[in-house]
């Protein structure tokens, strides 16, 4: 069903970008991966080609920090293959845990500027479109923080708790114009390398979602019949003691 | 991936029920549905018999206000076909909306037995079996009123906020065990039969779930991986303008 | 500004109930404390005497696991000491620890009974004077459980869920009549016998709740201009890690 | 209780600022008020004034969208009265209703300096000092628009999701320091100038929080004992009809 449709991944890295690339082009759909460097969207746009190797997939260059950039990214991926059916704005920063304290007003803003100012101008970019042709998806990937102020990630869960306003007052401005707008959060840690690395010995493969099963969810929420749109949606692993 | 599977659906009456015995049994799983009457069920059983007419698909007596009757009408479901792998709690009562000075207690404790007691008695009936197996999956139909306490119908809020209690608590003691619960949050009329009649004047088609539709989440529910599962998922159509 | 009017408590017992009945007392309250057996209730009624000799503190019987007795008990303190300005349900059932598929029907009935059925009819019994007199307060004592499900106090969650839908049908429901309904939760251990007993080895004094210091805020709710109300009010110590 | 304490007022215009600036010289506290007008502040300055003549009230400068603006005046107010015992942070930026395509980068980066950056900014000029003493209160103005995304607002409710984001991770890494971290939610309307104005004919003042009357709740929080803190408050009118 979603067989030459479009996807845009914003933040393609070598994590959970990898396995989006993957599942979307295992659908048909082609993949345009963007991201500040090549390099950095290279692993998930080789896994949407070995994939689907008839797929149109390609790189784009886009700077999240930079909302003139996403919205030219952005369109040379509708220039190149069509219009975007599905935006999925997958970046993330990179953080270190401090006391609220030893936050900087430049750290913070920086955060903000990839996860609010950056989410909503990605989102500019393609919903003109989408309410043009009535259809289309944006799917946010979010977590926990989004939910709960964090002791030792002030900056982080003030940019997830702002992106969830983004989130749900885009859904809510264009869902009767057949827009569907979801932030995904996931309750926690991906198997991913980057958590590897920040966990250390506290990393147990069992405890954290596969990026594979999550991008399964990211696919549901893609194709759900607009009668019964989901628009907040939590993944966690079986393991999870959740909290919330 | 769900053939052969056993599915054991509480409470398919005419609406949403019909949807879900027709999605399962589509993907080749044997349908059970459960009543108090044979009649209750019967068009939920046919659309299950008509989709898949290999499939054994059967109907089974149980009160769902009567926990030891929930008990012995899964167990016999379960003599009858197999483990049940999916059980759908998806009973609703007659309901009228009135102010909270005017629910008698008796209203009350029946709207309780029915969302909060039989809730519980009916996944007592299958988790242990899911636990020994190591794989399950308990879903529960709800609403808004979880969330949300009404003006104009306490009795329904109240048990559905126990049943979301009852929800959460079964999904975090057996997640561990592989026992996926979830939680599925309607908020919106569906399209059936008795809600266009409660509607009347003020029912608009296009304001309404589509109950194909919302079955179809069920089944992403079910088939989700274990290292990525949803607890409480909503619901709503696009044209919703949604609060919450 | 609350000299002369009636607080009644329900389930005044040797804890919190005991620092309500002191707190309202001082306000130059009349204290009725309602409760199975007198003996239950004579600390609080002791506490009402001694801080405030010449009110009007009496104890009345009430079973809160019988809306009739509720009703009968609140109706013998209105006919001997006047309206009955503030109502708060206290009541607290006994409960122990078990994996939710060990917990009986019959054990979750009771539980509901008091936590949800009861905490209606304690209400019903009060607010139509309140709407006659335009003017009233019903606090219902709660706990985190209210919002999160427990793996290891299943029908304590359910209970306190469903009390948190009824005390938000009534808030909706009678406001613009003047009465305020509010729901005050704690998100913490209280400082009281029955908890020491509780947790044993793992009681820290300086991780609770004083139950003076929690009084003060039913006070606080109690003295709320209209204007400006709350509805749902959390609690906790400064030495809790709140996770919510 | 409150006598000779210091009362900083981030933000201390005509409406509820002015509330504010009365009802904490009541108590006998200094008030000082901080804009970037002396006469953006001077009525809750004479507010102060005239409530408790013998107070040192004072205006300092502060430009809460200038993070350094935010300290230096902040360590004005201490150098001149003392340490600082009560922040508010009641800024209100100036809001045009809008669709989310409209929101430029710059109007969505402005709320956010203003809510989030400046938000935390005041916090770090004071609870070094708060942590030093042990002691010491920060109070969020906040509105609805920080629980739901908004069709009409989105840049004031994303800068609102994320000052809660900001004030709950400060509540929970300094509450064990005796630093008491509130977001006060209006879920309503004030009955102040401005609000006057945008709601033109809708406006109804019975249907508007009195700001003195939540003023009154600001009071409240800054007084409970620390074994009993509330960290997230909502306040609304017996007029509103709520839907949260």
């Amino acid at each position: 069903m979603s067989e030459g449709q479009v996807c845009a991944i914003v933040g393609a890295g070598e994590g959970l970008g990898v396995s989006l690339a993957r599942t979307f082009a295992a659908e048909g759909m082609h993949v345009a991966v963007l991201s500040r460097t090549e390099a950095g969207s290279a692993q998930a746009l080789s896994a949407a080609q070995e994939t689907a190797p008839s797929g149109r997939h390609q790189y784009h260059y886009a700077d999240a920090t930079n909302p003139g950039s996403l919205e030219s990214g952005l369109a040379k991926v509708e220039a190149a293959v069509g219009p975007i059916d599905l935006l999925i704005y997958n970046v993330r920063g990179s953080f270190t845990f401090k006391p609220p304290l030893d936050v900087t007003a430049d750290e913070l803003r920086a955060i903000l500027e990839l996860e609010v100012v950056g989410a909503l101008a990605a989102a500019q970019a393609v919903i003109p479109g989408m309410i043009a042709r009535s259809g289309g998806t944006v799917i946010y990937s979010s977590a926990t923080a989004a939910f709960r102020g964090s002791p030792r990630n002030l900056a982080y869960a003030a940019a997830k708790f702002g992106l969830r306003g983004v989130a749900q007052s885009l859904a809510k401005a264009y869902a009767s114009k057949g827009v569907h707008v979801a932030h995904v959060r996931l309750d926690c840690a991906l198997d991913v390398p980057i958590v590897r690395e920040l966990m250390g010995d506290r990393y147990r493969q069992g405890q954290t979602a596969n990026p594979d099963d999550v991008a399964r969810s990211y696919l549901w929420v893609y194709q759900q019949p607009r009668s019964a749109w989901s628009n907040e949606i939590e993944l966690r692993p079986w393991t999870e003691e959740w909290t919330f």
